[in-house]
């Protein structure tokens, strides 16, 4: 059972072969200047990307899905999504990006009031901040409390399915209150609003995600099936992101510091935090030398490969000379919290005038 | 198993006894002038209706729910909740009346467009022909699909409840679509949205119904008690009337036009149904003048006894000289096609002035 509130370790391999994602790579070499996360196989796998690449490649409209639950705080790797967000705006598509105070509210008691508020101080901020035009008329920003449209389409969704498939999809149980019984219902809606009349009519949508959320993208994908008659949706893709393994090996999680660098961390916090994460370094200096580090099962090469290290030959050189033996984890760790630092210091400057423009975003 | 959705006939003792509910008797004798309904015992249950009764004799506020559902053509078996809520009405009652175009939607495909045109000019239309005013300011009258406060409070309520309790008081199965088992959150928000703050806050409220809607009370009384520390909601009363029976001795429905005389049926229409109304009388005229008549099993006496006789003594004779054999079927049907005529004139006369009220409601 694939879950989306208890997510943990995945074995990426399977997951695809047992829930028929496909492999990233058929479609990478379509694409002209791939995005980072997508040469590096972070992005492993998607479902009918080969529509979007087409739109892509030819210039054509297409939208682009991505939700956040306002409960906590962004940390770099969430930083991932909005990448690719921006790779995607920059590609012409159409953002829609829905707040999901109203999972918040029934999954950790966030009133809509508190989730409104993380919402603009934390997320879009941060969504700016990284580069996000969030301003421009094909940008649609929404609390799912507030938007009625997305709350008769829910209703529309509803008819379409039963406890059964919930069932089937989620693991719930009788005992599941149905308020998070219906939760993925809003999840539905926010992944086809972007086709409903009032927002143009059916478009081709991609939903960048983790694996944990593909659940909604098998629901929707089901439900988008049965209303295309009424409706003319149209089936959409997705693609499906690895994790950032935490700073201490552990998984990556807000609820647990030591494992993630917040965004909103002072730079020396942060640069602290690196010092400590796990690398994958030997027992001794001498063993380290003989047989090299091991950069596969490194935080530190995980962090430069995501998100700090842009150009791909540099990377190179840094997996060449750490499996050599010449670069060892003392050095490797200073450059990293250099680079590490300078993000940090950029970003909290860019957060000041971010916070301004995302103020206005619900005015 | 008693479900809204297909209710038929009901063994009403067992019902009061299985379910809890109380005998209206109980409070009969505190009311001052009650409805004919109620002394005529059509209103034969309730829960808690002391706290509605204590409020009626002091002179403090209270409210009534009363809901409808916009799927066909109001019945004379209707007009009884509307008698009901204009005595509630001039015993200074709030009415709060939802029109579920929602369930109408889920329940029977009825488009939300449809579904206000319907309760404009069928349901408010005869709800202010048969007296209750609309207009005051202490009336509200809402489209639960227009209604957002219900939908949150819909959702507060969802956050109480699971699929185990829904599948108790309904018989929902596995295979239910989730709009459906959805839909009794939407009639526990609309009996309990009098109570929120926006709405002035807890207040004590009833909420008149056949027997048939009691798992919506049971749901919301649950729900209620749940949100008390939350909202401080106060858990609604009810009270339960028999059905009228249909004109062919069957249940009476919209659908089956020849069980029901339709408050839009042209009077001689009207008349003509009664005529070959199913009777209490015997297989000849001498075992009548010898056995005497049936009340108890007349459709026509209890058209007299629901609606168009409202002086008890004057039904006590129609009674009497019926089972004394010396008022014949022939007769006593000619008396009431003769009231119906004269009910159904005045109705007519006063839908066109109401009809013009009622298309301001939602201005």
């Amino acid at each position: 059972m694939l879950d989306p509130w208890t997510a943990d370790a995945f074995d990426y391999d399977k997951l695809v072969k047992q829930f028929g994602i496909k492999d990233f790579e058929d479609e990478l070499n379509k694409i002209d200047n791939p995005h980072r996360l997508m040469r590096r196989k972070v992005i492993f796998g998607q479902r009918d990307f080969d529509k979007i690449t087409n739109l892509i490649n030819s210039n054509k409209p297409f939208a682009v899905v991505s939700g956040m639950m306002p409960s906590g705080q962004m940390h770099i790797g969430h930083k991932m999504v909005v990448d690719q967000l921006k790779w995607y705006q920059d590609h012409g598509a159409k953002l829609s990006l829905p707040i999901a105070d109203m999972e918040a509210y029934a999954a950790r008691g966030i009133s809509f009031e508190k989730g409104k508020e993380l919402a603009v101080n934390e997320y879009l901020t941060n969504y700016i901040a990284l580069g996000l035009d969030l301003t421009k008329d094909d940008v649609d920003v929404y609390l799912q409390s507030q938007n009625q449209v997305l709350k008769d389409l829910s209703f529309r969704a509803s008819l379409k399915t039963n406890f059964s498939e919930m069932k089937a999809i989620y693991g719930f149980t009788n005992s599941t209150n149905l308020a998070h019984v219906n939760s993925p219902l809003m999840q539905v809606a926010d992944i086809l609003i972007p086709q409903v009349e009032e927002n143009g009519g059916p478009i081709n949508t991609v939903v960048p995600v983790g694996i944990d959320q593909d659940p909604h993208l098998r629901l929707t994908r089901d439900i988008a099936n049965k209303l295309h008659d009424e409706l003319g949706f149209l089936v959409p893709s997705s693609t499906y992101h690895r994790f950032l393994t935490g700073l201490t090996g552990a998984k990556m999680s807000s609820s647990k510091p030591k494992t993630a660098i917040f965004l909103n961390d002072e730079t020396k916090d942060a640069v602290k935090k690196l010092k400590s994460a796990k690398t994958g370094g030997r027992e001794s200096l001498q063993e380290q030398k003989e047989k090299g580090g091991q950069p596969d099962q490194c935080v530190i090469f995980e962090v430069l490969l995501y998100h700090l290290m842009d150009d791909d030959k540099e990377l190179e050189k840094v997996k060449e000379e750490c499996l050599n033996g010449t670069l060892l984890c003392g050095d490797c760790k200073n450059r990293t919290r250099q680079l590490l630092s300078e993000f940090m210091d950029d970003l909290h400057i860019k957060q000041e005038e971010a916070n301004e423009i995302a103020q206005t975003l619900f005015d």
